[in-house]
């Protein structure tokens, strides 16, 4: 994807180098609206909410709408008391003065490690190259400042087509590790220009990340941080999205979703020292919440991913992580297949000959699970990736 | 622990290598009792349970009393359908005719990879020289037979003196991978010598696993094949243990629970990849439910397990675990300890000193992280290690 194709009607972006990393790294992002939007978000279930999550929903709560995101990576600001919520509203005052907006209007976010606290001079370092490099295809940049364990800065761009007028979403995401429900990218930053009320953002918005960032799971962690933020520019100058014309906002929700799920995938995807891509489809449970149960408990089954690591087969693993996850079933019905390879018949292994068409899938870089527990009309689809040497080396090293 | 010390008045034991994992392991073992005996057994709570567990639970619940064992490593007969139990049955009854006792009275067990056949020729082999080698001193080489991953063969014991009589418990566990509650050993076999009836043992049995077996997560994986099973000989000279003397069996249960403490954390010591046993203390807790949830949600994290194995006393990871775990507390009071270090108070960091402090507890091959909710009176102990290199490559290997 190209810089230019990112680029949105009324959106700058820009990030530097402030040094919260070290010298090299992009580490302060800034997106910034030319004039207050509305905007929506959806943040961590977790009890630990970082200070910047604490004050984006009291925001967004009270005003509905920004200006600004102002992102760092590096630190979560997690964990670190009045002093830490003190830091995020300074560094937030900061590019208000600079952008000469109001400060209620920026929102902050970060990504790091916890319990470490942000040095308030890297941001005054920072902030004027910052503001000063705002710019209509600096939106890469931002994603790539964003990055923590990432191995690559994730971006999708949806267009479609709405009572002639075209409206565009833009998104950014980060990944990679302590990636689970419920909000399971760390950071997503979605901009679009199309005209629609704040109201209307958060309840798609909620809908969209559950089929897209909450079906994602890469090692069962759910961050203190974990934060999606929506801006809608209105440059599109299309009618209002306010429902009145259930058709166009069932095209804007199809666009969002496909946005949102991409990005997900692509979390997935680069989960921390992931080499495979795995989509696991759960299908004839009895309950929702059954189906989910089922395909989380084998997402996130150690044994289940370190096989896919090594291109094993080993459905085994699969039926044990079934037989665990608490869903009602009859395990002498199921089935299970890699793609199109059907490789249990109601329970029962199918022998060699399959196991080694099975193997040939495992050896692609991206595959489906497919389980069938044949017990009622629910489904499930979860997006993970497998457990390789690497995340080990990944997570044991992070912080030396 | 020399094989002497495991000796136990009424048992013998003998393994021999049968060829179901190549020409060079023990993996076929037998128990014997001299005279059929009280016995009682707690099996995997996963819904798909493998058929050597299907068939002990229906004879320990039909007879109450068992005179063998015969366990087997390699292939768990697990998700092998009708022929899984025929063969289940087939080697139990072979074991009985070389035996000359009733079928009924023998129980099996295996572990090992699920939804492959057992080779019957295996046992066919094995049979005459495993019956015709059982000794007294044979426990140790069962507990090798029954070794998958594990990488040292477990056993332990206690003697306990009740109204002037020594009575002696002896038992033997495997771990190592697929070790989550709810049975957390994969197959654990204790001996004693005291005459207790087989309900009393059941009900005994039943609250020891609970704070041994059921306390241990390798990896969050409950295996179909799990198993714990008691065999009381009746050769103490005891009076019976039946609870008209709530002392003595107070005595016993005492020196029961310490077995089977002792065995779990020899599991959780030996986690597959393992170079660290942790003891994880939750205190403080609204409920003992959420006790429990927020132990075992430290203790399966992977992040936290990494960093376990990084020796990095990275208190972030276990403040998000909690976070995410579901039980009920207030972020800001709560307190985190590596052995007598305390790391976090009231919700904060207490910086780089402590932090090297703290770091050099990691160090050790053992350790205590002691977590104050500070949000009720109930506790709860989870006994884990961490998550290495060696244990994704042992898992991506397993089967080639």
């Amino acid at each position: 994807m190209s810089e230019e194709t990112l680029k949105i009607a009324g959106f700058k972006a820009a990030a530097v180098r402030s040094g919260i990393r070290g010298k090299d790294r992009l580490d302060l992002g800034l997106i910034y609206c030319v004039e207050p939007v509305a905007a929506a978000g959806v943040f961590t279930t977790s009890l630990v909410k970082a200070a910047p999550v604490l004050l984006d929903m009291a925001r967004l709560k009270k005003n509905g709408r920004c200006q600004a995101i102002l992102v760092n990576s590096g630190i979560a600001n997690a964990c670190t008391g009045a002093e830490g919520m003190d830091l995020a509203l300074a560094t937030a005052a900061m590019a208000a003065k600079k952008l000469e907006i109001d400060a209620e209007l920026i929102l902050v976010a970060s990504t790091g490690v916890i319990g470490a606290p942000l040095d308030i001079s890297c941001f005054e370092n920072g902030m004027t190259p910052l503001v000063a490099g705002l710019k209509d295809n600096g939106f890469f940049d931002v994603a790539r400042a964003m990055m923590t364990t990432d191995t690559v800065p994730k971006a999708a761009v949806r267009t479609v087509q709405i009572n002639g007028k075209k409206i565009k979403i833009a998104g950014l995401a980060k990944g990679s590790g302590m990636i689970m429900p419920n909000m399971a990218t760390m950071l997503a930053f979605i901009m679009t220009d199309a005209v629609i009320p704040a109201p209307v953002l958060q309840n798609l918005l909620g809908k969209s990340v559950e089929q897209s960032f909450n079906s994602v799971t890469v090692d069962g962690d759910t961050s203190t941080n974990d934060s999606v933020i929506i801006m809608a520019s209105g440059k599109a100058g299309n009618e209002t999205l306010d429902g009145h014309d259930e058709g166009a906002l069932a095209l804007f929700k199809g666009a969002l979703d496909d946005l949102t799920r991409d990005l997900a995938m692509k979390i997935a995807g680069d989960g921390e020292g992931a080499t495979k891509l795995v989509t696991i489809n759960v299908i004839g449970a009895r309950t929702d919440a059954e189906a989910d149960q089922a395909a989380r408990c084998v997402a996130n089954s150690a044994l289940v991913k370190t096989a896919f690591f090594g291109e094993d087969a080993n459905w085994g693993r699969i039926i044990a992580a079934l037989g665990r996850c608490g869903a009602s079933f009859d395990p002498e019905v199921v089935d299970i297949a890699f793609d199109g390879v059907l490789m249990v018949k109601d329970g029962v292994g199918l022998g060699e000959e399959v196991e080694k068409k099975a193997t040939k899938v495992l050896q692609q870089s991206k595959f489906q699970l497919n389980i069938d527990l044949k017990a009622g009309p629910c489904a499930r689809t979860i997006y993970t990736c497998d457990l390789s040497v690497d995340y080990v080396k990944i997570n044991a090293d992070y912080r030396t």
